[in-house]
């Protein structure tokens, strides 16, 4: 094991012990406070950001370290240091923040300039993520939804079981949790109408997903391998990929949906890494048929960790959870979602985000959408504010948690969520 | 008429006349030579390239313009000015090289150091492109690949006269012209064969394209009317969409195309300002069903430029022209892709791209693919050296050019090509 995911291990910050922030995790994120509004990276430990810029400037870091690279806005520029650096900077961070190492511990005065508790930090988004392509991977989605969208075929398309089916989704607007999210206009055609119409969308819908951040860079004209491409992979973040099932199900035929998932996705601000996930690496189903060569895993490359959603009606007092699942569930994993790509030849960036796809589980309680949930809207869900949805409300707020358990520890994501805005009003339409 | 557009006017630049580059042109490129490595933006004129950065260092342009905006490695900075900038700049541009206007003309230490000869000019990617969005346009093209790929159903499904369809491209590989492409690999299945295989793609094709350059911003959760989305709109260059067809066949139901376009799209060096265009604004087709209201077009947006293909073998000593048509054939105008795209909240970028969708003509000598002029491999094409091609061979170069006529004045784009390189080879697949 490595010796930072040691569940014996404890830290002198307080907080960090039995919560979803303990030693073992360290998510890296970027931040501002109000009187520093420069955009920097910390990990999160406990109820406090740890300020690894300030670490630095303080001489706390490596000096090998380019200088500043934790104050560059994004993590994009730390993230290309490598995997080495990723691991050697985390077990620095480990060994400053463990109980009886006192350099910062007993530090008053950079203690309470680099530990920001985590109500004053303003999060930003992590990566510059130059590419974001999303990926369908879930088996019991992709029926559900094939029986939805396509009642008189086969739920499961030929092609699902041999290729990570993906596509390209929309870098522009991906947000960090929290932002608010407006309700798209756009063009729609319920089956037996006779003609399509102009509105806001009325079938608005979250999608539970992971989304892994790319850590290695793809050249153009280059390939990987499936073990290549699992250690390309810098951490993963809750995601939620907003979608609007009415203009989804008029245009998606043939070139995928498109207008139906541009307006908005929201990634947590907290990159939990690869490192501090291996003790949680879990064989996914069995894959039948056996996929070709190019895709086969040398190792367990699913996750073990289990996921929640919420919805907090505007006034609510309190969220209703609506599904928890797991993102063990699914059939392909991101090594291979991110083999296949790259085996194109496609250029991969750092910060490049791969969504792993709604995360759907077995049973009608684990499903990873509205969609699913409600089965497209004819069998509604009650709230515990006694309000009934079919698919979301303006001032409906979605949130998402995360967390791998494990010998006592627990290894969170944070929230990812993310408030629903009435549509854009203009004259004339 | 814009003064700047007046066929009357001369430049002093004597290659100009008569050629693809006269004073009436002006197209933007950002371009480096071998003393001088910089990236900088220049116009196209004549067999020359018109240093701009040269222009403001040695004080000829507008002394309100930022310092050094043209040596910024992109043209993001000088188009993010504005519409009245570029066309204030443009103005400028054209006086200084106006045949009368002796400042540059007589100025020998200047001209020798802004005018760069063509040759001598290396060009690079004109914008930066974070997104890169890909439509679906021509009537004509639509419906031949849906009578082949769909060859039981409609070839023009229901959604197509009532939107423009498009998805998501993949940005990070969008390469300027004269970059080579590597042939991907990937998975494919004949409909017959019991089951996919993975290889190099057999059936590598361009696709006849115009991306249009985004020069006015759309913040996330805002909307554009036609009107304005053709107000910001910078201008166009060619575009090649390469495709991968039989990749393309077994992946794309019901995400869309997704490795079968992501290993590379080619634009064109030089981008032609809407400006520059103005007078070769035409209708489109008639559209019936009419579009919905937000989707209708106060004026003339298609544009009349006349467009070329040629293949040229490895060691060929010409090429053949394989293909001529017209953008001016497609049913949805860039202005009407643009709004649709921006109606749904989407964030647009200074710099991101819209391609036109493949520009099919009406006839079987005007198709904008190897797909449709083959039709799917089924009529094989005879080059001028003799050989024969239904899917593009390794070595082999493909040429578009483009130009709008009129008055006796070419507006060219130069071309956009790339060389196909053999697929990658790694040991164990």
């Amino acid at each position: 094991m490595n010796p930072t995911n040691d569940p014996s291990l404890t830290s002198w910050v307080k907080s960090a012990q039995g919560s979803d922030f303990p030693i073992q995790n360290l998510p890296w994120g970027i931040f501002s406070t109000e009187g520093d509004e420069r955009r920097r990276a910390g990990v999160r430990i406990g109820d406090r950001v740890l300020d690894v810029d300030a670490l630095q400037e303080a001489g706390l870091l490596d000096a090998a370290l380019p200088r500043r690279i934790f104050a560059t806005g994004t993590l994009d520029a730390f993230i290309g240091l490598g995997r080495p650096i990723w691991s050697s900077t985390r077990a620095r961070l480990s060994e400053l923040l463990h109980e009886e190492v006192a350099i910062l511990r007993d530090d008053p005065v950079l203690r309470t300039r680099a530990l920001v508790p985590i109500e004053a930090a303003v999060t930003h988004l992590p990566v510059s993520v130059g590419g974001y392509t999303d990926f369908y991977s879930s088996r019991e989605h992709a029926t559900n939804v094939g029986r939805m969208f396509r009642p008189d075929d086969e739920p499961l398309l030929p092609n699902w079981l041999a290729i990570p089916i993906g596509y390209n989704g929309r870098a522009s607007t991906v947000v960090v949790s929290g932002t608010p999210v407006r309700r798209p206009l756009g063009q729609m055609k319920a089956p037996n109408a006779p003609a399509p119409s102009f509105g806001p969308c009325r079938k608005l819908d979250f999608e539970l997903e992971m989304a892994a951040v790319i850590g290695v860079a793809n050249p153009m004209g280059s390939v990987m391998t499936v073990a290549e491409a699992d250690r390309a992979i810098f951490g993963w973040a809750l995601f939620d990929d907003w979608s609007a099932r009415d203009i989804q199900a008029w245009e998606y035929v043939p070139l995928g949906p498109f207008q139906a998932k541009v307006f908005a996705s929201s990634i947590g601000a907290w990159i939990v890494t690869a490192e501090a996930l291996e003790p949680f690496r879990v064989d996914g189903p069995a894959q039948d048929p056996a996929p070709l060569p190019y895709l086969v895993q040398p190792g367990a490359m699913n996750l073990d960790v289990e996921l929640e959603v919420a919805i907090r009606p505007k006034g609510a007092s309190e969220p209703t959870v609506i599904t928890r699942t797991n993102f063990a569930h699914m059939y392909w994993s991101t090594a291979q979602q991110l083999a296949h790509h790259a085996i194109g030849g496609c250029a991969m960036n750092i910060g490049d985000i791969i969504g792993s796809g709604t995360i759907s589980g077995p049973t009608p309680d684990s499903l990873g959408s509205l969609l699913e949930l409600t089965w497209n809207g004819t069998r509604p869900l009650t709230l515990a504010d006694g309000s009934v949805r079919t698919f979301l409300e303006d001032g409906d707020t979605v949130i998402f948690t995360g967390r791998a358990r494990r010998d006592g520890v627990s290894i969170g994501f944070g929230v990812c969520e993310g408030e629903v805005l009435s549509a854009p009003v203009r004259d004339g339409w």
